[in-house]
């Protein structure tokens, strides 16, 4: 005999790109039915106006996002803007699982939060990176088993804490002066309509943003680094725009501890920490990661190089910022916390060329 | 109890951008098992080398493209240039299932092959586009029911096909003069190194190619056009490169057979001809097809129009010419071919945006 | 001794993207001096906020879009939306030369102008495209040598009408079922913060628009070709959006009137029609266009294939929208008016790759 | 009375990128008439097979490239493969100016050359790079006037010196840990057919190379920062390849040596330092460069910020590499070799949007 349950999922603010991505997703998942679907401003036209690309959900009705609309579902995904996932979290019964792809829970530090976002801060809830590096021979998948609460980690925070955190956990390199520099899909910035995210602006040409320490992710990722056994961690961080819709390409340097170390003790490093991760792929020596390699699947592709002459390590990591960097890791948190096989309804392949 | 069989699949042309979609998707089949892969100038090589993109397969050591390399499967694809497929399908047993994803096997008449190929033809297989009009309240998923020979359809040919289609079965619209102009990604034109083909020429430029009516694929809508009931098929046929790696949008015109034939009565054609095709979806009035809303899926998005000054009939239709242009359409009838259900492991959301 | 004169410009709508493109090239005009640069909302603001591209206009201070700011110039351009021209212009002296940018004075047809803008017809302004065949060895260009008021054609019209013209005016090719289907860059659609415009919708995907004959270039399409010689046009349109920002590589047909007329006949007719002119050229034969070969630049290229089992011919015509589409044409108009060499301050080189 | 001089200007490897947008801006500069252009293994075909955008010079033949085709004109352009240019220099008269678009003549350092190119050093010639600060109020261009040899910089070089070189030559940021992170247009990798350059692997997505220090411009850069007054100088360095056809946007940091410096001297430092150029702005602040502006100009725009955290001086700078990277910067020196004013027939307004 064989028994297969099922889990219900609603998602709030449906009409997103990254409220898409997590419906792409787990309408292929094996054991989940979604539920309901929300959004704000769009309450009341069909999930096929908003995600044309979604055809097997065309037809459902987006509800208001309420947490009426979002009872009764073995999990809520939140897909919302920062700042407004706390108060409808709070609504929500505690055995209801609940990720919350927004930044609002995720930092540690309430003065943090407060730095970078200029807001009451509304609590930190287990850190949905399965695997990051919490200690020898520790994951932080260990503390996602079981919760029902889960904040999804920010894409470019993912890119470059798993490119950096396996040189960082082994004390090879240090988080003293970190520097990272991202080439980034334009579906990070979402739906917004502003004139620089208009498509005239961006095809054949590149633009930073946030430039100069100002960017939100900068303290989550010295949180990750410092989690990885870092304990001064300072990092300049600079995000750039190219004309894609989707990827991250993240490269990421960070000064060797001891510039005698050999290749080989450097390469074992990042070797031992992915070896046995579904997702997250040290690619052979001499390939580099491109973010098409892993355009709609959740998977991270990363490769370290040591530079000699500058003292450095230089990693390059590339995801899919829809998938691993955000609903891909909602998902793989999701069946952790349910107790599912952690690769449940997700693909390693990437939809390249 | 519950028997599940499982199919193994060798993958002839393993390391071209055909070859990796169609692993792409047999790799996400449940009920297949991937056996060999092959290719020509890159065998000894593994399969991680030519598509990075397909990390559960990066290990696999591609084979010479022999008759004994792919012995012993139950289905063979072959991805090989045109012309390459006749000899060594011929030396495949008959109860092999072969899918050509080359164009050898698809033209019925052996003139239409010589004059558009120069070359002496390879005999023609059951047609593998599932959803082509046959007659009235027939399809062609009927021949391939059972077939262990299918010839997968051409993409540029898929696209206008499905398109229009539905005006030429109902005798609505004129096969005597139509047209058609596509935007193509790139992936289309394969592998090849050939300097039109380079990021930098393709980049913020649009170009035609095969003007004129040269283009291979045109005796084969026309022979589509007749099977739905066109008995005498005129095609100006024109694709153009734009700046996208996958992505067929076909807009194809036909003139109305009487000009006065209401809206309702062409609508309900298109309408009527894909109501219960689970890969082909005419949208709701006033939403065009996108590229975007098909990549990665086995879709055909589709619509129509009436244009009453110019009598015509306008047709746009989307797919992912690697997906149902290519590979999902194998699967497709490799699903009808085995006696699976149709849908099996191919999705219908694309990856947007 | 040596007299050169000196005029002076103002620009409208200078904060726009067809705004922009004429001061790029005004800035580089020998004989032109920019005065008043005018806007509506983004008065106040300097033009380097909203054209940072244009370097050395950078500090120039936008003024309020009135007659007022615009008067005393020799030259006024009018880069305003649709409909918003005809008041202000009436205001202007009739010894300014003004270009209109927009759509309001190109029609012939009142008529015809309701039918597709749905306002009050502003009147009919000597038409800016100079290469329009207006009978046997004339051109449109003795129409706007000394007018004080010039209609700047369309964009997509001046592409379909470059490809067709000569074939029309040779009484070769019917204009009685022509289709044209056009890959358009984004930039055509202006600045509008709209979601389909957006980098993300647009990135790897393309999309049709304004499809079924509802476009607002079709009357003037018809209008020019008409003029060209053709009793009696009918005209299929398609423009789609592709991931460019500049460029339209359009794709035209007609019907030969006699299926017999040689290949060489055809070809003279296109050799003819362009060998004096100075920014349109016929490529060599197997030589097709791109958009990339005109960008920056004030030329149009077009080849002509004869498709012989379609009875078709089929044109193929490459411009930058925003140059030979738009500014380049007023410059070019400018030029003529004023009795300066035709060619001043504009380019015929494109900028690739 | 006015007399204007007239030079001749050859071109050899006029069928490539670099070769082609030289002929693009000597064609439009007033004082220079092309001469010879020369090929390699497309002598004998004409330049409108290779550079179909150049249609004022279409049908130009390509010469073999020979001493003798490059002799008798004032100035000679090599836009050939690195090492290919000593040996034909060296054939030419010293009274001819060589601008050598290649890498052979940059570098002082033999060593250096050797130890990156891996062949014997051709010599130094004076650096095309004329706003190279050089030492307290003095500029590189004073080497550059009235040489007859030059060697034009490389298109990474030129982004990251001009965006670090006016902290570094202030004393103000430490050129011991700089970090330098590139987002680079395809052409910068010339017409070469390999894999990794075809559009369908560009598009959608971004790949790194010469990872890990390897990059032969790294001494070039280093030699620049020793030139502004570095004594030491340790760079990491990473180009990126994104889906543009031209542009390079450089993301490069540097420690500050006084953590703190205020802001306003560091702003004053980029201030001075291009306060008088023609073609290198500091953008005002908050407003950062794209590359889109830039385009078919030979401008450098450079923003500068610092992040007070991280203890470092981030700079960003926009340039086309074709023409400020490339051919504009050759121009830009031809200018002052030969006495012309610096800008002639270069332009400073980028081709945007």
């Amino acid at each position: 005999m064989f028994i297969r349950m099922t889990f219900t999922a609603a998602v709030a603010g449906a009409s997103g790109y990254a409220g898409g991505e997590i419906l792409r997703l787990l309408a292929a998942h094996p054991d989940v039915e979604i539920g309901a679907v929300t959004a704000h401003s769009n309450a009341g036209q069909t999930l096929g106006q908003h995600q044309p690309h979604l055809r097997s959900l065309a037809d459902r009705v987006l509800e208001p996002t309420t947490a009426e609309a979002l009872a009764g579902h073995d999990v809520v995904v939140l897909a919302l803007p920062h700042g407004a996932s706390g108060e409808i979290a709070a609504r929500l019964p505690d055995d209801v699982l609940v990720l919350d792809l927004g930044a609002d829970h995720r930092l540690a530090s309430a003065a943090d939060w407060e730095t970078y976002y200029g807001s009451a801060h509304a609590g930190t809830w287990p850190y949905g990176m399965p695997e990051l590096i919490t200690g020898p021979g520790t994951r932080q998948r260990e503390s996602i088993a079981g919760a029902r609460r889960v904040a999804v980690p920010g894409c470019n925070v993912t890119a470059v804490t798993l490119g950096l955190q396996p040189g960082v956990a082994a004390g090879l390199v240090s988080p003293a002066d970190v520097v990272a520099v991202l080439a980034n899909g334009y579906s990070g910035a979402g739906k917004s309509l502003k004139s620089h995210l208009l498509a005239s602006e961006a095809l054949g040409s590149a633009q930073p943003y946030a430039v100069g320490g100002t960017h939100r992710h900068i303290p989550e990722i010295a949180q990750n680094l410092r989690t990885a056994g870092a304990p001064d961690v300072t990092i300049s961080f600079t995000p750039t725009l190219v004309p894609m819709s989707r990827g991250i390409l993240a490269t990421a340097t960070a000064r060797l501890v001891d510039p005698a170390t050999p290749d080989d003790a450097i390469r074992a490093a990042w070797q031992d920490a992915y070896a046995d991760e579904p997702f997250v792929h040290l690619l052979p020596e001499g390939t580099w990661p491109t973010t098409a390699m892993t355009l709609g699947a959740n998977t991270a592709l990363v490769q370290v190089a040591v530079d000699r002459r500058a003292g450095r390590v230089v990693t390059v990591t590339a995801i899919d910022n829809l998938v691993k960097g955000t609903a891909g890791a909602a998902v793989q948190s999701m069946n952790i916390a349910l107790g599912l096989p952690e690769t449940t309804g997700l693909s390693v392949e990437g939809v390249a060329p």
